[in-house]
């Protein structure tokens, strides 16, 4: 094969990944370069602060002070974009670069969910493939995975561990049986969850993932508005302990189905699934479809290694000239979100858990309320007795619409001996593992 | 986009995964149009028996009689073939259709490691791109994910369970506690084992497939000869019982690293690492790598729809223009075998299991022979007690090379004392899990 010249890149955003991908390029050449059969040649930078040791040297490296002047600059191939943010400065360059015609690698999970739509259309009118690889999952390559590697099938569901923040709170919760409260706090003394830790235990980051891939999946423009968001502050130690007695354990899985409103919410697991094996801060994406049965992958979702390694392979993909359209298909192909019905996908068996005072009765008139909703009992917890006082009394349904439990639940929250908000969470089946 | 022409597939070989691939093509031409963005079409097809009712009508596609003469025919751009063995009329075809400039498709693992380096030389010379995705690991993208989803990574390690068959024996033996021989003839009833097993439980067709992944990984000619192969006939259900007590699990493990002679064997891995909890006929591929860290995917390692899933997706990659060189690189930069030293890689601690004849002085005899090797004596495990009985007596050592061990284990097996061949697993270390 001929020799063909650098692939030049510019970096707007120096942070973790930023500078993780900068020292790559420079100090691993030759096997970027060999994988990409051509140099990658780091050409221009940009951060918020100059004067600061990122761990690599700038000599031969342009400075840039305004992120989106490396969108104009004539010598530059490839845009990396790692400022983050779903609006500003990111989205600016990402407009700026596409219609400028240069090839846009982004980490920004935000901006895809708020904007892929329009982005992918800029991409399309001004031929400017844009790649996002580390947008989803850090290092597992699940873009790559659900749009080349599985491309011939057609995708029936994805369930997605796709926050290792709220995935390492879950574990710990369980492995210690302390409170959401505590661990959390333990959590950002680790560095594993921001000091403002609603993006992550809010479940909007992991949405924003489930988002994409959603896209993907089913051939349907990215659209956040429309997934139903639930994060894992709702969930109690009481709440691990019942769900192991039951032989299941909480995770907050997002899940995809074609047409469905995607949902990101704390499920039920049976131990024996694979996905349930995965703990602490790891991501795991789970594919079922058409013919090829499941397929799950585990690993980093976060950090500079595991982050700016998607990336590489972006760049390399890029060199080599493989193209993808961003949403698997051309934009005009893409069903937009009215395609997506009001429907919560199929029903499911369900957790109950309640906090309630201890006396005679109570279970009556909860069960009287889920009867008129045609609910049935399948099976009733409660540890210990504790008369006239408020104890967890959890219970599992059999299959029922989200709506249903919802309806039922806002009744029962109603009812004098409830004396907190209702959790309910579905219990989802096995459907890999031995 | 514009419209372009069809695609135009021959398929040799119409076993399960042949007509699964046939069936696939003809019954879901949409969807596969819509991820190739052209229609993909058969055209012909050919097997030894021509009337068999195959799931799919025959209507508007060539039957051919001879396998090779699919390569010759001017209508068609794609041969797949699904013939199998490493030689005969597999091999005259791909030769031909690679000579005859033809994109060749191919699940034949045993080609590959054995006739990779001349079937991607031919592909080169003759600018016909060579895909094998359905060769290793089925439904899992193993191949893709190595070769472009961590393009950007050096890998350090690949860890594999590469064979299904073996996988649910073991994992079978471990749940039931009964010995090979009986599992094996359970899994044949069942149709998870062949009538001649061999080549499934010696570990050849999984070694095929670590030929291939190491190839790529490391950038270097593939070469089934270089691999070190140990089935898994040897493992005795007493070993379960002793690995579970150490906190392990016995599993059929491809380990593969740079430089050095990948091994096929049954490792010890701990019971909290991910690779341990891949059970039944699961098929697993972990990849550590700089700088992502670790990776794994689990999934369906054979079967019609597992496999149809690969052929379509390199079906897909064609038909869009997405090519890589077969191993990653281009022939000229793969290293020959010469470059793959005479080591077995790094030191690691082993499982040792003797049959021994339990009486005084046996257990110093044993050990005064591992003490003049240096290996230490970690750990010690004998269940109950039989004086002058033969039992089954386990340790583990600390780290030492994979030729100290054997050496060592050839000096113990002629101990008067020692009723069998000497066991030995390396256990391998917590890599990925919490």
């Amino acid at each position: 094969m001929k020799a063909e010249s650098a692939l030049k890149i510019g970096i707007a955003g120096l942070g973790v990944v930023g500078s993780e991908v900068a020292r790559q390029i420079l100090n691993h050449a030759d096997t970027l370069a060999a994988a990409a059969n051509r140099p990658i040649r780091l050409v221009a930078v940009n951060a918020r602060t100059k004067d600061v040791d990122r761990g690599f040297s700038m000599d031969g490296i342009d400075w840039v002070d305004q992120a989106v002047d490396i969108a104009a600059r004539k010598d530059i191939d490839v845009v990396v974009e790692m400022i983050g943010g779903s609006e500003g400065v990111a989205l600016d360059l990402a407009r700026a670069s596409l219609m400028a015609g240069k090839t846009f690698v982004t980490a920004n999970k935000a901006m895809l969910a708020h904007h892929g739509t329009e982005l992918a259309t800029l991409a399309e009118a001004h031929d400017a493939p844009l790649f996002f690889e580390a947008a989803v999952a850090g290092g597992i390559p699940a873009v790559k995975t659900l749009r080349e590697g599985l491309a011939g099938n057609r995708v029936k569901r994805i369930a997605g561990i796709l926050n290792g923040t709220c995935n390492y709170i879950l574990t710990t919760m369980e492995q210690t049986g302390r409170d959401f409260g505590e661990v959390l706090a333990d959590a950002q003394r680790l560095g594993y969850a921001e000091a403002e830790p609603s993006f992550d235990v809010d479940g909007i980051d992991a949405a924003h993932k489930l988002t994409i891939l959603a896209a993907i999946a089913f051939g349907q423009q990215p659209d956040f508005d429309a997934v139903s968001i639930h994060g894992i502050r709702d969930v109690s130690s009481v709440d691990f302990a019942y769900a192991n007695q039951l032989g299941f354990r909480i995770k907050l899985v997002g899940v995809a189905e074609p047409g469905l409103i995607p949902h990101m919410q704390t499920c039920l697991l049976p131990l024996e699934s694979q996905l349930a094996k995965v703990n602490g801060v790891l991501n795991a994406v789970e594919y079922h479809a058409d013919p090829v049965g499941a397929v799950l992958a585990v690993g980093p979702g976060a950090g500079g290694g595991a982050t700016s390694s998607a990336v590489l392979s972006d760049l390399i993909d890029i060199a080599v000239g493989r193209h993808t359209p961003p949403f698997g298909r051309p934009v005009s192909q893409l069903r937009d979100n009215k395609s997506i019905k009001n429907g919560n996908g199929p029903d499911r068996p369900y957790y109950v858990r309640l906090m309630v005072v201890d006396q005679p009765g109570v279970l009556a008139s909860v069960t009287s309320v889920l009867q008129r909703f045609d609910i049935s009992v399948e099976g009733l917890l409660q540890k210990g007795r504790a008369p006239d006082d408020v104890v967890a009394l959890a219970m599992t349904t059999h299959e029922t619409s989200v709506q249903t439990i919802r309806d039922a639940l806002q009744e029962i929250e109603q009812l004098d001996a409830v004396k907190a908000k209702p959790v309910a969470m579905p219990i989802l089946p096995v459907d890999m593992g031995a």
